[in-house]
C-alpha cells in the first residue's frame, strides 16, 4: 500500500523519465513544455491510488495515469487560447510564448498522446477503460462550451452551475479514479462507487477553487485574488450572492458585474464587501461539505479495508483544506 | 461485393441517419454543420472497400468509417483555423460561421466523436484498430506542422515534400484501409500490404491535387485556380520548378514566391507560364505515376482474386482522372 506522497513521488519520477519529444520539434516542443510546467498531479495521483485501493499493480497504471495528465493538460492549452490567459503557473501559456496555431495543434497531439498512453491498458479492460475515458473527454468539452455560454447568459441558476463544473472537472477526477479502479481490478459496481467518490469530490475541489480566487492569499495561490470577480465569472460564490442579496445591494452587485467601465480593483473590492455581508464564504463552505460527504458516503460503501481508503481520504482532506 | 458507388450510397445513408446531437448546441451545432458540407467520403468508402476486398461484414466497418470522415473532418475544422480560410466547400468555415473558440472546441469533441465510433469495433481487434488510428492522428498533426513550416523554410526539398504530404494526407488514407482489412479478417501481412497501396495513393491523390490547384477548371475544381501559387505554397510543382530552372528563370520564380506585393493574378499567370515552359504538368503526371505504379504493386500482391480487387482499383483510376 501506498501513501499519497510516495505515489505523487512515483509519477513525478515517471513522468520526468517519459520523453515526448519527435519531429519536427515545433510540435512537440508545446507538449514537453506544458507537461513540465508542473502542477498538482492530482488527476494520475487518484488514478494510482484507485488502482492501489484494490490492491493492483501501480506499475500498470502508471500508462493510464500519464494519459489523464496529459488529456488534462491539452485541455489547459486550447482552454487558455479560449480564455485568452497570458499565464499558466506563473509561466508564458503556448499560445503566447509560440502561437495561436501551435497551441491548436500541439493540443491536439497531446489528445492522441494521452490514448497512445491509455492503448497499454491490459487488453481485458481496455475497451472500457477507452469507453469512460472517451465519453469523459466529450463531457469536459461540453462543461467548458458551458462554462463560455455562461459568460454572457445573465439566467445561470447554481443548478446550471455546478453542471458545468461537474462536467468541466469533475468527471475526469471521477474518470481517473475509475480507470485506476478497473487496472487495480475493481468490480463494475466498485469502480462506479469509486466513480462517485471523485465526482463529488471534483465538484468540492472546484467550489474550493472558487473561494481560494476571492479570499486566499495571492502569493501562496498563485493567480490574483479576485479574478474571477474582474473576469465575471460566475461562479458559486456569485450566484449564491445574487440569491442572497436584495434591493439595492442585488441591483449594484449586478452593476458589478455588468459595467465594462468599471476599475477592476473597485469591483473587487465591492463585490468582496457584498460577499462578506452576506457571509458567502461560509456558504459556499456548507456546499463544499455537502459535496465532501456525498463523496464519503460513495467510498465508504466501497468493501474495501478502512485503512486501505485512508491515502484517498487523507487526499480530500488535504484538498478541502488547502490554500492554494 | 459491393461497387465503389454501392459503398458510397451505403456510407451516404447511415450518415445521413446519425445524429450528431447533444447539449449544450453551441458544441454540437458545428459538428452537424461540419458534416453535412459533403465532400467525396473517401477515407470512409476506402475503409469499407479494404473490409469487403476481404470479404468482410461491411456493416460492421460502418463504425470505424464512420471514425475516419469524424476524424477528417475534425483536422480540416481545425487547419480552417490555422490558414485562415473563410470557405470549404463553398460554405463559410466554422471559425467564420462562428467563432475560433467554437472550432476549436468542437473540434477537439469531434476527435473524441471519432474515437467513439471506433470503439464499436470487435473487441478482439480493437487494440491493434486503436493503435494505428492513434499513430495515424499523431502522423497527420506531424504533416500539419511540417506544411505551416515550409510557408516560412526556402530550403524545402521534394523528399521533405513528399514526406509531409505523406503524413499530412496519405497515412489517413492508408489507415483507412488498414482498418477496413482489419475488420474484414485480413492477416497482418495483408493488411500492411493494403496499408501501403493506400500511403501510395494517398500521395499521387495529393499530387493530383496539387495539379488540379493549377491547371483545373476553376468552377469543377470548386477553388479558385492558382490558389496555391497566391499563397506561396511549396507544392509539388513549384519545388520540381525551382529544381528545372535555371538562371533568370529561376531568380524570377523564386522572386515571384517572395514578393508580397505582387498582384496576385499577375503571379499565378507568369508563374504557370513557367510551369508550361519547363512541362511541370507533364512532369508532375509522370511522379504520380510512380506511386500510381507502386499502390498497385501491392494491391497485386494480396492474396485475393483480381475480381474482389476491381472495385479499389477502379476507385483509384478514378481519382487518377479526376478533375475536381
Amino acid at each position: 500500500m501506498y501513501s499519497i506522497k510516495a505515489l505523487q513521488d512515483l509519477f513525478a519520477d515517471t513522468l520526468s523519465n517519459q520523453k515526448f519529444t519527435g519531429y519536427p520539434p515545433e510540435l512537440y516542443d508545446p507538449v514537453t513544455y506544458t507537461l513540465s510546467l508542473g502542477g498538482k498531479r492530482l488527476r494520475p495521483v487518484l488514478l494510482l491510488a484507485g488502482c492501489d485501493l484494490f490492491g493492483g499493480d501501480v506499475q500498470k497504471a502508471m500508462f493510464p495515469a500519464m494519459g489523464v495528465e496529459i488529456f488534462h493538460n491539452f485541455t489547459l492549452l486550447h482552454d487558455d487560447i479560449m480564455d485568452k490567459a497570458p499565464l499558466r503557473r506563473g509561466k508564458p501559456t503556448v499560445y503566447k510564448k509560440w502561437n495561436t496555431n501551435s497551441a491548436i495543434l500541439s493540443g491536439d497531439t497531446m489528445f492522441a498522446l494521452a490514448y497512445q498512453q491509455l492503448l497499454q491498458c491490459d487488453h481485458d479492460i481496455l475497451p472500457d477503460v477507452l469507453r469512460v475515458f472517451t465519453r469523459t473527454t466529450i463531457e469536459v468539452c461540453e462543461g467548458q462550451q458551458l462554462d463560455m455560454n455562461f459568460e454572457t447568459r445573465n439566467d445561470v441558476s447554481i443548478a446550471d452551475y455546478v453542471q458545468m463544473i461537474r462536467l468541466k472537472t469533475a468527471v475526469l477526477f471521477a474518470c481517473s479514479l475509475k480507470i485506476g479502479a478497473m487496472v487495480g481490478g475493481a468490480t463494475a459496481g466498485e469502480s462506479d462507487l469509486l466513480y462517485h467518490f471523485g465526482e463529488n469530490m471534483g465538484i468540492a475541489f472546484q467550489l474550493q477553487d472558487d473561494l481560494l480566487d476571492v479570499f486566499s492569499d495571492q502569493e501562496k495561490f498563485g493567480k490574483k485574488t479576485g479574478g474571477d470577480i474582474a473576469a465575471n465569472k460566475k461562479t458559486y460564490l456569485y450566484l449564491k450572492a445574487l440569491e442572497m442579496a436584495s434591493g439595492d445591494m442585488r441591483d449594484y452587485l449586478i452593476q458589478c458585474y455588468s459595467n465594462p467601465s468599471m476599475d477592476d480593483a473597485m469591483k473587487i473590492s465591492q463585490v468582496m464587501d457584498i460577499y462578506t455581508i452576506l457571509h458567502i464564504h461560509e456558504l459556499t463552505r456548507e456546499k463544499m461539505n455537502e459535496y465532501y460527504h456525498l463523496a464519503l458516503d460513495n467510498l465508504d460503501r466501497i468493501r474495501v479495508s478502512p485503512v486501505r481508503k485512508e491515502p484517498l481520504r487523507a487526499m480530500m482532506d488535504e484538498m478541502m483544506a488547502r490554500e492554494f
